[in-house]
């Protein structure tokens, strides 16, 4: 090993900017203060083109799966009936929060590595026939598998279909994607802090369409912490949080705002579409076998299935010989897929770096040396894009 | 002004060293890699004497107020009694939170500037004859009028004369008092990262007594965020969190707790004591009327309630004149105090600093002055200290 620089590809957390590290290293402000209100409305505001929403996005302190336990329980109460579309692992949590609070789910199960048709949630609900459904449950990205759900035409399915609020966990892609939480039907939208938004783990956030909103407001006040009313109430008339927040991780916020604005919203989209490209055009130039197809894939992480060498090999290989990342397979999947993240702090020659890193890794496995083969197939897809 | 560096004197949040800063943006590690569960048991564990505690101590993304919630929804439950000291805003919240949970909460109010004996405590709990109380709570630090309650005492009282938990707000004085769980008779201690311990807010920890731990591995699992046998049983099994984690802030808690070691926990405590006395002694000097006896006085947060000038006044003027940041007053007190933090990252000459800018404060608005005297007596505070 050379100098001791380390780079972290896994799919959540991700790589921290100087600027937004400089950010939350500002002098302490207090959470009462006017400063703070200036402070969380300005992040608050500019990150709604990020969300596709209309109104300010609330902010919590805690994990994303806190905030969809939020979303949950500020929508689904005991009795109500929900369906909740589990394509991976995090699916599964959802449905088991909401079975938690006394729902009943009705899990709509997707094969792991592929995305969730209209048509399979149309007839989902079709069969359902007379059961009143109050929301439905969807994750825009599945990080388990690197596969971007539809979610556009799966929101005019809730929407032709049912009275359904149309929740969406959009952790591991909102900050890469595009999304316009009205024309899509979302009425609930949730990410975290640690993935596209290229802040460290310790922020949720919630984005309202203007039903969700009316949803939130209408839901009785029952908890502290996760009532989602306290925020938006207390944001509207005090420009404040109503728990004491992580003031830090929202300075760090505001700088991701301004990187965002600086490279221009429609450039960190294009961007993210790229690095996907560049990233399964190197993969494939090594034979290394995707799990999804070009449809259904994620801007955000790309899942491989390798055939001759073992993905747990790979993955140790990079970190031990490199000091790279990346992330195994869950559940199903253990030990029989990689997966590398390729969002927000994230650019085409940190893919060259991975792709390089594979050929090397390979090479030493007894493969036949491909130097440079994956960086070329990514650089001419880099090359037509600029 | 001159140059703009700016004196943050709340009671939380804190000002944050430098040390913790630089920690805090080392590079991202995973929250599921080896090395996070490296970082979190050693946090978990030199955080015990700091809670005086015999187990690890287990670390939320959140505020205070929700571990807080925490502490109740694992503990107090629909039908349950419990009695709530009410000294200050805080007690007030404890108060609300059981009561949204449907407990039976008995509270105890005390008035605003003075501790709860063990004698109010006692006679109380004979009031309630009878009535199985599951729990009593109590506010270790009344952040809203710097009075410390006799907690040692109260815990005796509770052990002696009722089965039930006792369950401690320390959120403005763990880490900087000395406490000890078990002889305490403390079932649950519950602090957040912004105040003693020199670190943004966005963490909160709870700490266990032997019976503590029982309760909370008693209680049926019920909740996803703040469901403490989750945090419990996944630190035991993984050495991790059940969420996703705000791993910066637990590596700026690593360094907080290697600040505490360097400095050694008894001088940190010793410190605290000096910092109250020096404090004391010198708005005394000043004529500035404090809020406490000695007796009840915090070693963390310092009330004044002036006489001459009026609170905010002097509030404001130290804001616009020298960039120092005090607190004012809440509810009945609004108005009336202004309340000088001196807690966590905060030295001897960061009183005289505070001392020096209400001399000159008090003389611009007209006040005899007294250049040097509050300073004068804090110094010799200080030299029979040391």
């Amino acid at each position: 090993m050379f100098l001791d620089q380390t780079y972290l590809f896994t799919p959540g957390p991700t790589p921290i900017p100087n600027q937004v590290n400089e950010a939350m290293a500002r002098p302490m402000i207090g959470h009462r203060s006017p400063d703070f209100s200036v402070l969380i409305e300005d992040v608050a505001t500019r990150l709604q083109p990020v969300f596709g929403t209309k109104h300010p996005v609330a902010i919590l302190t805690s994990s994303g799966t806190s905030a969809l336990e939020a979303a949950v329980v500020n929508t689904v109460h005991e009795g109500d009936h929900a369906i909740v579309i589990v394509a991976g692992s995090f699916g599964d949590r959802l449905a088991s929060i909401a079975e938690n609070y006394g729902a009943t789910v009705h899990r709509l199960p997707i094969e792991w590595g592929k995305s969730c048709s209209p048509e399979q949630l149309d007839a989902f609900i079709d069969n359902l026939e007379g059961v009143p459904i109050k929301a439905v449950f969807a994750t825009f990205n599945e990080t388990s598998t690197g596969v971007l759900n539809p979610i556009h035409t799966l929101g005019q399915v809730v929407k032709e279909k049912t009275d359904a609020l149309f929740i969406v966990d959009g952790v591991s892609c909102i900050g890469a994607v595009p999304v316009d939480m009205e024309n899509d039907h979302i009425d609930l939208l949730v990410t975290s802090s640690q993935k596209a938004l290229m802040l460290p783990p310790g922020l949720a956030f919630v984005a309202f369409s203007d039903r969700g909103l009316q949803a939130i407001r209408e839901c009785p006040e029952r908890r502290f912490y996760l009532d989602l009313k306290r925020y938006v109430d207390t944001y509207e008339k005090q420009k404040s949080t109503p728990f004491t927040p992580a003031v830090s991780l929202i300075q760090g916020a505001q700088a991701v705002c301004a990187m965002i604005e600086d490279e221009g919203w429609e450039n960190v989209i294009r961007r993210h579409l790229l690095l996907r490209d560049m990233m399964r055009a190197g993969l494939r130039a090594l034979d290394l076998p995707l799990l999804t197809t070009e449809e259904d894939a994620s801007p955000t992480v790309t899942a491989v299935r390798p055939e001759t060498v073992s993905a747990p090999d790979i993955q140790k290989a990079l970190k031990k010989d490199f000091s790279i990342t990346i992330a195994g397979g869950q559940k199903d999947l253990k030990g029989k897929i990689f997966r590398i993240g390729h969002m927000g702090y994230c650019t085409p020659f940190d893919v060259l770096k991975v792709l390089s890193a594979l050929e090397l890794t390979l090479a030493k496995f007894g493969q036949k040396p491909r130097f440079g083969a994956a960086v070329k197939k990514a650089e001419e897809v880099y090359a037509q894009y600029v």
